[in-house]
């Protein structure tokens, strides 16, 4: 029989269904990605071509590489932005109906300068770099008045909503909350009301003291199988101390947060053999950034399943793997620092 | 710039992104399906591989057939159910978190003895006692005192999450109310308490009034493209009557709905090219539904995009064409009836 698990922060409920039992054999990827150039002279994120995107927001270098022009890590609007910088955040009327011009913010960080690094190929310091800009670019958002949510994302993979391989990730910010993060953020707050405690700091207890659905672990991060999830493999990167705004987290965090990355790469990898996945960092709405009720963490899918049916008329999941057995698997895999 | 457009109904956005402008051409399926055989001996919803399914719940045949053991619509419950009939809807606990054990009923109703039917190519009658079987089934699940959803659908093709070409549908009931299901349930009522209307009925004066999303029409339903959504192509096929509870649809107008549905199939069929498709019957949970405040209706969504990491992260989708454009699109395929 299935068994129906309700997620502690938001309530959900997914269906954990191992059946028809799967073992991480029947996900591997089998169809090889295409081989890549180091470099592709008609890619925008490659160096040499920074004149095909607009004008740079973010750039930086390696300690120790030379001031030549050369760069690590680059940030630049989207060209084909869903999000404009320019126009107000204001809400119409239409008839009955209600609309808002997209106002916001859409950027492009461009995580290395070669096209055909894979994910678990990402050298460590590469990853420090990546996370130290993905707080920069945060923390410049955080300014803009219009903004009421920031999204950061990485879309690896076309099951992920991409066909475009050279490394990178997205933030994208938004004019107002959806309610998907309302509810989350309503929900978090009512556990703080009735608990008195933060759900994540709880739930970071309750798996380190489980054990069962651990991966890995270093001084400031649990990685995990959540007890409630909807995709195979999928695993949280929670940071141990209560940091309610991604801002607010240290750089020895954040460095301790691109090892982290770096494991969870390599270990899918080994186990899956380079899937497709997306990354979104979880963070609360804007204007609550310091409340107790929330925590930021790190949502890592792998995308293994379809969505059918039964998951857009209910919103629930079906899990066809066991997070227990998933994590025993992730942990089994060796990578080397 | 972008558009923001509020479901007035669940009070979700959706960002209406037309920049890269794109036509149904660009989503025309280019890929052709498998030549099926009218028959095949290997599928369990074919006649005479009867034996491959469980025992069957449900049967039909078409006006003036021969009472010779042949079926025109057959139910069974699906042989890798995610739910088992067995089993009491309790709750669980586990430390901190809770689960169920996963009982409620999962059925598949096969629309037809031809194994090779695309939806564009069913007849008309076949449609109709579809729709009588869908309603047979229904009320037969709200017999059922564990079951508290009733989820009615159909999943066509790999991006629709199913590789069964058979026709068929999926009826599966669940032991509880998932989020999703009761926040659109108390934004539905929270409507109907401050403006004294079925928020379902305002959205269908609205329409026939503004014309630019309608797409067909009968005397018992409208289809239309709605207002916010978030497929390409998707169309909301909604009676004309506020009816709370599927089961309250008279036999006149599941015909009309069969009759709908008929249309939609081919309309989709001229634009996209048989597309690979999802659609849902929304209803309210099985206590509520003879509320005033809900009105079944059916979610048809051409599965032409993918969910990334923003949608994942905002659960906002950002929809790459125009409903009112769509719309005009779907209306200009003429059907022959």
């Amino acid at each position: 029989m299935s068994e129906l698990r309700q997620n502690l922060v938001t309530k959900e409920w997914y269906v954990i269904a191992t059946g028809r039992a799967r073992r991480p054999d029947d996900f591997v990827r089998r169809k090889p990605r295409p081989r890549l150039p180091r470099r592709s002279s008609r890619c925008p994120f490659c160096p040499g071509n920074e004149s095909l995107t607009p004008p740079e927001v973010g750039r930086a270098h390696l300690a120790g590489a030379r001031a030549d022009g050369t760069w690590h890590v680059r940030v630049v609007p989207n060209k084909f932005s869903a999000f404009s910088a320019e126009g107000l955040a204001v809400r119409h009327l239409n008839g009955l109906y209600r609309w808002a011009a997209g106002v916001g913010v859409h950027e492009v960080i461009v995580e290395s300068p070669r096209h055909d690094l894979i994910p678990a190929q990402m050298p460590l310091e590469q990853l420090r770099l990546v996370v130290r800009m993905y707080q920069e670019r945060y923390t410049a958002a955080l300014e803009d008045s219009r903004v009421q949510l920031i999204i950061l994302f990485k879309n690896y993979g076309e099951a992920a909503g991409t066909s475009l391989l050279h490394p990178h990730s997205q933030l994208m910010c938004t004019p107002l909350v959806p309610t998907h993060i309302r509810y989350r953020a309503e929900e978090a707050r009512r556990y703080y009301d009735e608990v008195g405690r933060c759900v994540f700091c709880d739930t970071l207890a309750t798996e380190l003291k489980d054990k069962e659905r651990l991966v890995w672990e270093n001084d400031g991060f649990l990685v995990f199988s959540p007890y409630a999830c909807g995709s195979p493999y999928e695993v949280w990167i929670m940071p141990k101390r209560h940091i309610s705004c991604f801002s607010m987290t240290t750089q020895a965090e954040l460095d301790q947060l691109a090892e982290a990355l770096f494991v969870v790469h390599r270990k899918m990898h080994g186990l899956l053999s380079d899937p497709d996945f997306n990354y979104v960092l979880r963070v609360t709405p804007k204007d609550e950034r310091y409340g107790h009720a929330f925590h930021w963490y790190i949502k890592y899918m792998p995308r293994l399943a379809k969505q059918a049916g039964f998951e857009l008329g209910t919103g629930m999941y079906v899990n066809t793997t066991l997070p227990e057995a998933n994590a025993k698997y992730l942990r089994d895999v060796e990578v080397e620092m």
